[in-house]
């Protein structure tokens, strides 16, 4: 397997694989027995990555995803992620991560439906199993406080990575949000129901997730999605301020005040575990191998396509 | 037993009995023997009720309350409640429910206090216990997606029957929301404790409760008793919409997603059956018949008097 | 130990003794023992306390919280709020509790720093154990409905006594909210990160409790803090009206909805000793002694210094 296969060129060969056979689903055989451990060497602030790229400051790691085309979650993101998961973590000199897009469209729009055995592999490397939901709630469990700083699209796995931060802050103009599986055939399987089911109450999780519609910052901050809608121009000083000032305090106490809140509301294992595992099977049932080949075939994993996914997902569903 | 007085005329006579004694709350061996399998060989889309109107329109059932003269929750909304629920339940065809009311004053205004040992002997129908409470969640659990589509007042266990939909929204400028049975000598019975408690938190929830305060539309979007208060001109064209695009996507992912959210969300059964008994027991205790006698010789189920119900529960109780 | 150190100079020799030592966190044994079964003669509306000014009218307790010269939470003001709720729930007229401060710019801005032991010791004389965690928590769970009417701010050990309450109503213009223990060095330990994950969700629970900012009135609404913000000119006649319509209701409908919701919604007794007792040990530590000392060399403690106390807290953590 090639691991350094991020061009569009690439991921069209994958879109074409899939509109051409309902198999895939299961290779996992396949996946890429990447080591890691050479690159823990360096660390975490000077490590160089595929698809990340990042700057430490004062206790903070600054984090920009730029998984080219369009920071698609695929195996290529998720290896760099536990590779800074393992690196951040083992620098007491770090408190803080602060996660932003260098794209301005896309901070992650979904997973890479051509590839879900592939990611899913590589983020075993960090929790045992093939599961994002378990590598996402790795992180909410952590001893680092994260950050997430949105602009542009955070869509399925998307949502679901800045569910898992401590904290969510998008710009007012820009930031789309929306949990659109179900359209596609399969249940948010990142930790989405259990993460808005429990922020935003039954009635608000359920319109989210079974209308698969696309939300805007302002109804996002409404049904408590996100923490704040924040203007453009003052979003990066404001998450950057708090960033430091968080990293000011003792290490023990924020890893104990998480501990306390975790124990209230974050779900346990079991349950990310669970969502995860009904993901896996309803995204190999052929009722959602066709959808995502239909969707495919209309243009979904492609950067135009989905500045309007909410869009194209129900007029495929209307056909 | 008449099954056909639903005209202000025979609910006056009810009113009158209960001004008079004070012995009602226990006549359940009264309740009809009403034998719903006739109407069961019927498709849910093409049935005639009583007090509902139907419509169905690709996957959704669209369904109107007009239980004259004023949608009180009486023994024949509920009756009718269990046979569209069997039969959508019983057509694979149905995916949505949506329900408004016929009268764009009063959505559902509250139980019938004349009658409850009546309407609780129709819910025992399709649950095997008296009790709304178990019926509406029956409903929160189905595979079937509900939506509440408000206009007018919805009180005591009409706010309830909304709580138990999976999602509501209401017109901004003429909904209004009430959980007052506190100004009549009992708790909320039919899982407004559960839901609101969920919903809005500890704070906002008892505030409903023990203040059995009107609330219009928009502070109800900022508690979280509702998804979204809308302008009353775009609401119907919204959650048409939207129940359609549900409609569209597959039923097992909807069930799924549903069942994820409920193990989070929804309260177990075994709670709602205790409020419904802390109801049932505090609803015949001479306080809250006192207050019942009081409320009736007022307007309590009236038309006229109920537009503004917090105000006559506020001058009862200063009496 | 003098009971009526309640003057600006006395808390001042107070925080010199801290200055100049780090052993005053465990003196424990030397708190009063105060005998409050004098007082419990007198009805609770009668009653004349140290640091409250109380006044009953119609099945409503009206509370003043004033403890000069800041309302900062110690021995006095906690021995005060035993005897008040003592005598009040013994009292079967009173069936609401309105807590307002007589100061405008503080409500209750934290607890004494200095005088931890003592205020716990105080406290145990309700509960038996020494926490002011339990002594809210105890207030949480009684049969009287218990209204926080805010101005000025509640900030630490004050927030979580208004939390404790079972509504909350600030003016817009003044109220100010903050969870600032994390930048001193200590969990919130009162019930804070019981009450908020629960009413405002993780991700702002945790942006609360691990930032330490100030929250205006608005913002703390449109995250849960508190139910409303409301202007400041119609608050004090909104919490009146609110008092004596919930006080006009049945007492015995009043418990049982306040139970069903706590079954709901209210942490179990144990997990507020944990915080209890992680803030205790934390408080005690050489990190925690050493930014006290820091805060208090920076005017922790005094009217000036806290009226932007957030900045303080940054100011300091950046040295």
């Amino acid at each position: 397997m090639n691991t350094n296969r991020t061009t569009t060129e690439t991921i069209d060969q994958d879109r074409r694989q899939l509109l051409g056979t309902a198999a895939i689903g299961i290779a996992m055989a396949g996946a890429a027995s990447f080591d890691p451990s050479p690159l823990l060497a360096a660390p975490a602030g000077d490590a160089v990555y595929q698809t990340l790229k990042v700057r430490k400051n004062s206790g903070v790691l600054f984090v920009d995803i730029a998984a080219l085309p369009m920071n698609l979650l695929g195996p290529e993101l998720v290896r760099d992620l536990v590779a800074l998961i393992q690196r951040a973590e083992a620098d007491d000199a770090i408190k803080v991560l602060v996660f932003k897009s260098a794209d301005p469209d896309y901070f992650i729009p979904h997973v890479d439906v051509t590839r879900i055995p592939q990611y899913r592999q590589e983020a075993a490397k960090l929790t045992g199993e093939a599961s994002i939901a378990l590598l996402f709630r790795h992180l909410s469990a952590s001893r680092l406080v994260t950050i997430a700083q949105i602009e542009g699209r955070v869509r399925g796995a998307g949502s679901e990575f800045v569910l898992a931060m401590d904290m969510r802050f998008a710009t007012r103009e820009t930031a789309i949000f929306a949990q659109p599986e179900a359209a596609l055939g399969a249940p948010p399987g990142g930790g989405g129901m259990q993460h808005l089911a429990r922020l935003m109450g039954r009635g608000r999780a359920l319109e989210v997730m079974l209308g698969a519609e696309d939300f805007n910052a302002e109804l996002a901050e409404r049904y408590g999605w996100i923490n704040r809608a924040l203007p453009a121009d003052s979003l990066d000083s404001f998450v950057r301020s708090l960033a430091h000032r968080i990293a000011a305090f003792p290490a023990a106490v924020l890893a104990q005040v998480k501990d306390r809140v975790n124990a209230i509301a974050l779900a346990p294992v079991e349950d990310f575990r669970r969502d995860s595992d009904l993901f896996g099977e309803a995204s190999r049932s052929p009722e959602a191998q066709s959808r995502f080949r239909a969707a495919l075939q209309h243009g979904f994993q492609t950067r135009d396509a989905e500045l309007n996914l909410a869009r194209l997902l129900g007029d495929l569903s209307a056909q």
